[in-house]
C-alpha cells in the first residue's frame, strides 16, 4: 500500500513528518504542496510521476487537505487515468491509523478507505465535553 | 476569539500557513510544535505565554493534532489554569471555517466549537464514492 499526500502549502509534507514522529520513518509514502508561485500543471506531474512510480495500480490512496481547491483537483484529475483511491480533509489520527493499517498486507485500498471513513468522525474530540463528560461518569 | 494550534512536529505551523494561503494573514493565531529533541514543559511554557499574551480568557480555543500524546496533554495541562477551549483531531477545513466564524464578533469560543465540531464529519471524504454517487444522481 503505498500513501501520497497533498495540499496547499506545506501541510502535506509537515504531516507525513509528524506522523514519522510517532510511527517512525515510512517507505512508499511521498508528500507535495502548491505553492502561490507554482502552476497546477507542476504539482500535477508531480502526483503523476509518484503514481506511475508507486506502480499505478489500486493500492495507492491520495490525501488531500480539503474538499475542492488545486490540490484536491490535481488529485481529481488523476482518478480518471489510475485506478486510485481519493480521501479529502485529512488529519494526523487518520494519517497514523492509515499507516498501521497497510502493516496488515491482506487491507486493500478500499478496506482502509472504509474503515479510515468510519474512523473519522470521532478523531474529533471537544476536549472541554470530553472531559465534562468523563467527570460525570465518575 | 484567538487561536493556538499546537503538534508533532511542523504540522501547526503548516496547517495554519496554508490555511493563511486561502483565507489571508491571520491576526490572533499562533502555532507551535513539539520536536524530538525538545522536553513538554518549554512547549507548555510557550503555550502559557500564548494564552496570556492573548489575555488568558474564554475567547481562546487551542486545538491540536491528536487524542492523548504531549501536545495534546501540554494544551490540557492549561485548561486547568485558564477558561479556554480545546479541539483535537484538526484538519484544515475546521481551521479555515474557525477564522471564517471569527469574522462574526458575535459568536463565542462554545459556538464556534459546537459548530466546528458539527461540521467535523462532513469535512472527510471519500472522493471515489462521492463522484460515483455523483454520477448515480445524473
Amino acid at each position: 500500500m503505498k500513501y501520497i499526500l497533498v495540499s496547499h502549502g506545506d501541510l502535506a509534507k509537515s504531516m507525513l513528518g509528524s506522523a514519522q514522529m510517532i510511527v517512525g520513518e515510512q517507505e512508499g509514502a511521498v508528500a507535495f504542496g502548491l505553492y502561490p508561485q507554482d502552476d497546477i500543471e507542476s504539482l500535477k506531474n508531480q502526483i503523476r510521476e509518484a503514481i506511475e512510480k508507486f506502480g499505478g495500480g489500486e493500492d495507492i490512496i491520495c490525501f488531500t487537505d480539503l474538499f475542492s481547491g488545486s490540490p484536491f483537483n490535481s488529485v481529481v484529475a488523476m482518478m480518471g487515468d489510475f485506478p486510485i483511491r481519493h480521501i479529502t480533509g485529512m488529519n494526523l489520527p487518520l494519517i497514523l491509523e492509515a499507516f498501521m493499517m497497510r502493516m496488515n498486507e491482506e487491507n486493500s485500498a478500499v478496506d482502509i478507505s472504509e474503515k479510515l471513513l468510519e474512523q473519522a468522525p470521532h478523531t474529533f474530540i471537544d476536549v472541554n465535553d470530553y472531559l465534562m463528560n468523563s467527570l460525570e461518569e465518575e
